[in-house]
């Protein structure tokens, strides 16, 4: 088949400025979805996109064509409305496993397609792999299934959801074209737009641990992904939410499980039990259940049924123990006063480096790895405590751990010390 | 081996505008020649320092880098002083043919590695290759002893030579990064440096044929060469030259070789003759030679004896008629007056179109293919008159390349026309 366009003539229009036409995006996505534009011309797009950018209606436009290169599914037959959550990723940040059965438990189904971490920021399948038995990869009729029966599953999105972003992701992870808001938004929508989910609650995180490391970027991700979902007719709303430091006081898989169950259980970090609420009302009113309170669901123990019938349904154990490290090393608090600062990128590194995280996509994670961290800013410590509790099974990684960690907490004697805020802006 | 440097790390660094380290440039174009950096990263790099620039130091690293890639010639042994030229590329643009005997028949010896065309310009070797016999592959013995025995050869460039830069140049061509003034200029420079020779003058063309289109990019890429070539050793100086109007009145395989021996025997186009001293000049005065006038050497016919010679070298017939294109075309002038306007990149398109290039590296061209046109701009034309004749074996092209050559011209009723200067300006 003759190509209707040329590559270059669409590499040029955006190296100089221009807009790409809607069928030269059509063109472009299909048309590297299908081997027909080399992964050297797609690359070199991408790093023009980055640098020139994009329009509200170009991304849309590219968003649609990704969609367009897979499969959409459809979840009008469920008896329940759909509400979805994505997180841009952070450190420490296992929101999504309180989360999906919570809201599940206020009456709204939750088909929650995740990811596995790259880098410093953890993966929630990764996460849930710490569980035994527990299986990530569902069919989509196991996936509608369950979540007409449990209200709640989370699992692998299929090879056959926006496969052109696939190829894409993989591109620009080893190109430095990661960062480009008008790629990331698309990655993102179009996922969640092709999954079919009736309304969507974006956690744009915002610092050190996050990609976003400005209020400003961040904003300008939020709406350009709520002007997308909602141009596709899904309702979509996004917060910002700090990242600066890490959320609750655990990273890594069987700790971050641990740290979710408590907060099932009625307990938990106050952090995190505070940000699951957040997300959770929004995504109700997404889904028109306002007239939930989701505190009640936490309270009576119907979250924690809704918990263990997910875990069930993906043939694991939610009462069998999870792996613990079997090595931990300590770094004690240097000196007494009010730790005013930890960093989230410091403690995402130093998990990643003791085998919570990957660096290819093909590495294993060891589930017992992470990091536990004793106080939170704000908190008063004392010269010689555990300030944080390093976790692996691979002892010759502490000293790469530990090398992350300099330079990750201030501690100062007496000061008074101003918390940041969790919630930073709703943008909708 | 471990590698020492991230590329991604590479890419970002210029990506954010930043410079790259002396170290940087040297790993990364190493480890592109050899494999271990991608296609698809050195794309996004490459198009990040098209957007993003380099500093002089950065080109002359790069530069240096990538005549590191490979072999080094020397022509210290020779006895006599050496003299190259570079055209950046431009249509009818045959000045290689006259000049390189021209130059040694003044007692200098002329180097002249040379390319294939590709796109709307022609190249040097597709030229020559329509005198029968002719072959442009020697050996660099075979290349050495020419320059000894007649003075003057010109071949294509060894795979040894700058191997970087022809993976390079093959990888911008298909990724839209063609334009960018560090990665000509290197491109350029790395090959002419590694060849050896002793000076070296620049013709850098401008206008509607030209890959520069307006005097300001001439400029500044002229610049960057000479500084280039001087900080290496090498006396270098650059034209600038119209290549708004192409050069002469044949643009094609046969036509050229035809125009370059009428320049040869002491006739042909007055602006072709033109620039040909014009450039025989600063070669001259490059080494050292600028006691000898070339046009008495055009006048005494010794400039002519030179070029047999040089085609008979490399198995050329130079008295054997040239193969002329089967079928031809007239363009009819559709009214009288002075041609004041002829388009370089229709003519060359359309040159193109008939067969005298090639739209990939593996196409065949067509020696007989090609345009002659009948008046340049300043000339009266009367309605009827031809006033271009296409030129081609395979009839069929006629109709693209007739539509190449709308609005290429104005002729305009008794306008007193100011022809654009040939020569622009000088950069040394």
């Amino acid at each position: 088949m003759a190509e209707q366009y040329d590559v270059t003539d669409v590499i040029i229009t955006k190296r100089d400025g221009g807009r790409l036409s809607d069928g030269q995006v059509d063109w472009v996505v299909d048309a590297y979805t299908r081997g027909a534009v080399a992964d050297e011309q797609m690359s070199a797009l991408a790093m023009a996109i980055l640098l020139n950018g994009m329009d509200r209606e170009e991304i849309a436009r590219w968003t649609a064509a990704m969609i367009a290169s897979g499969e959409r599914m459809d979840f009008s037959g469920l008896s329940r409305p759909t509400a979805d959550k994505h997180s841009t990723g952070g450190v420490g940040d296992k929101i999504t496993l309180p989360l999906a059965p919570l809201v599940a438990a206020c009456g709204v189904a939750v088909p929650q397609l995740s990811g596995r971490g790259l880098g410093h920021t953890g993966g929630t399948l990764d996460k849930l792999e710490a569980i035994p038995g527990w299986r990530a990869a569902l069919s989509n009729q196991e996936m509608l299934d369950q979540l007409e029966s449990v209200g709640a599953v989370i699992c692998a999105a299929g090879d056959q959801l926006a496969p052109a972003d696939k190829k894409l992701y993989a591109l620009r992870d080893v190109t430095g074209t990661v960062e480009a808001i008008p790629l990331i938004a698309s990655s993102i929508m179009s996922k969640k737009i092709a999954e079919g989910t009736g309304s969507l609650v974006l956690d744009v995180k915002v610092g050190t641990g996050a990609f976003m490391k400005t209020v400003e970027l961040a904003r300008e991700l939020a709406e350009t992904m709520v002007g997308l979902g909602t141009d596709a007719g899904v309702r979509t709303v996004a917060l910002l939410t700090d990242m600066s430091t890490p959320l609750g006081y655990t990273a890594g898989g069987s700790v971050e499980v641990e740290e979710s169950v408590e907060v099932l259980a009625g307990g938990g970090p106050a952090d995190v039990v505070e940000l699951t609420l957040a997300l959770a009302r929004e995504m109700l009113a997404g889904a028109g259940r306002s007239d939930v309170d989701p505190a009640d669901k936490l309270a009576d123990g119907s979250a924690m049924d809704v918990w263990k019938q997910m875990i069930r349904a993906q043939d694991g154990d939610p009462d069998a123990p999870l792996p613990a490290g079997k090595e931990s090393h300590d770094v004690l608090a240097p000196s007494s006063g009010v730790l005013t600062r930890l960093d989230a990128l410091a403690v995402g590194t130093a998990a990643w480096r003791l085998g919570a995280g990957r660096s290819r996509k093909e590495d294993p994670v060891l589930a017992g790895a992470g990091v536990r961290w004793h106080a939170r800013p704000g908190d008063t410590v004392t010269e010689g405590q555990p300030l944080l509790t390093l976790l692996t099974d691979e002892p010759d990684r502490f000293e790469r751990a530990l090398a992350s960690l300099e330079g990750a907490y201030d501690i100062e004697g007496g000061a008074a010390h101003t918390p940041t805020p969790l919630l930073i802006d709703r943008v909708d």
